[in-house]
């Protein structure tokens, strides 16, 4: 489950977004927790599984410390899995966290996003911590209090730890409280 | 859920048949108990709970006794519910009994054998006895022992009793054997 | 599941029955479906699957043609699956139909009757049309949607059966009606 | 589900622990996340729920941080829910984390630690930080990714945080590795 070496997670390549007021990047949410759900719309599993767990980490997290989007990475039946599609399916299974499309490649069927991450399949869970860095990959069921312990995790101890950068090391948050 | 007087189930009126070697009907299915589950595949309670009850359907019993007919009752999003999509849909959910997309009204977004029907929704399960009566039209989501019990009802009943039409009467087939 | 050879459903034998008018027996039910769930309060499929379906199909047959009883069929643990414990279980998980002690042995640790239908451990469904023939014994998980064709399958076939006995042979009621 | 104030968890008075070497104490886990589970052998939502999660929590999180204790706090049908009883109970639940009988009282039904926490019923779920605070008190069902997050707060939070005592004030762990 987790990356043998932690690196920095590479930036979403997206080609539209739905549900986002601007677009979302991981560069921009540098500081919170991000959690990206791939899925695709026709995938039982993701259906079953993914999107009910992706829904539940928005319920469960405050939006000041943890982001969570969705990413329709198709690579299957594209033809089906469009734009207008998926604006159908958010809508009838009442998603509304930004989702966007992964854009897709001139030269295959998977696209950008999910090849640069090489991902296996859908569903498949991101957990990017505060600074960037990708966390845990995680393709197929994962647990609901195994993932509800690790985002937990990812809030806490950045928080907590001094964090150091060209400008200078700040204060924990939780010294000066 | 049972219908305030039993009549002849209204014939289906079928654009096209997926997963069929010809097309079905009502009337050609006389002497079978038939179930109808009427989704759409975008149709959340359809995906979670109608499908898997349909498919289960199929797995309980003879076939020889049983038809499950699955119906395409586009009444939304029509764009995106299309011959292809549903085709993808009937793969990824590996179903494998026939399903016919209702035939499209000329004059309003409810197919035409929902509307015959009076279908309040999806999704939506008929269960029409051997003589092609309309017995139980169930919207929403019915318990499983419930409807096993129901169609059971339905295959035993008919074949246990004298059978009389205009022809005559056939003596029933426990007597026989 | 099926007996091999379908045999003279075994009388029950019985220490004490809790929620019972009088003393049940196969004897006296005869011309009922019955089906009896023999459980063990301290075992774990029979709390989580057993029990719930044993209520499931005694709210979804009319008692008029089906009898549901339970069957405690304690093979361990002894000392702390007693009366006052079967009691104190039936009241908290709310089991309204009648429940029988199975009538321990003097020679072993498994019941009587038990030992008589050759059962393998708990739970363990019993089904017994109207005349009294043992049709299923099902050791373990049954699935809902089964057991509900199955139960309405000895409703249905015994009723609607010309009955024909030593005192000669009675018309089927369905014919009557 | 918070607690008003955060006050020390008062200490687990407790007649006899199984699957325990010695005799845990709030006293001696000081420095552990120390999660409670209050349940009775015979409470429904206990066996369906409770105990369920009490196994994932202690499978989730490592030993070394968070230590799961069960409290057999019977309430009601004290005769039938004695230490024999509720041994029988972790043998065939294959419960293997340490469980404390809650020590009955001399003037009423309540036992001593349940009166102490003022426990509305079970099931119950205690979380108690790494300085013996009571954090959470949560009675009823508790969603699993929240208990997740929850626990892998307390977690992290007290890890890296300095920590005083009248010895002095250690580094926190995070900033030293």
């Amino acid at each position: 489950m987790r990356p043998a070496t932690v690196t920095a997670a590479p930036e979403l390549e997206v080609a539209a977004w739905l549900n986002a007021h601007g677009s979302p990047s991981l560069a921009a949410l540098r500081g919170k927790v991000v959690v990206v759900y791939a899925f695709q719309m026709l995938c039982p599993g993701c259906v079953s599984h993914g999107i009910p767990q992706a829904k539940k980490i928005a319920a469960t997290f405050d939006r000041g410390d943890v982001e969570v989007l969705g990413l329709h990475t198709v690579f299957e039946h594209h033809a089906v899995m469009g734009r207008d599609a998926l604006d159908a399916f958010l809508h009838e299974y009442r998603i509304d966290f930004p989702v966007g499309i992964d854009q897709p490649s001139d030269s295959g069927p998977v696209p950008r996003t999910m090849a640069r991450y090489r991902m296996r399949g859908t569903p498949t869970l991101l957990l990017i911590d505060r600074q960037g860095m990708l966390r845990q990959q995680v393709f197929g069921m994962a647990d609901d209090m195994q993932v509800g312990a690790l985002v937990a995790g990812l809030v806490h101890e950045e928080a907590d730890e001094p964090q150091c950068d060209e400008g200078g090391c700040r204060i924990p948050l939780s010294t000066v409280t």
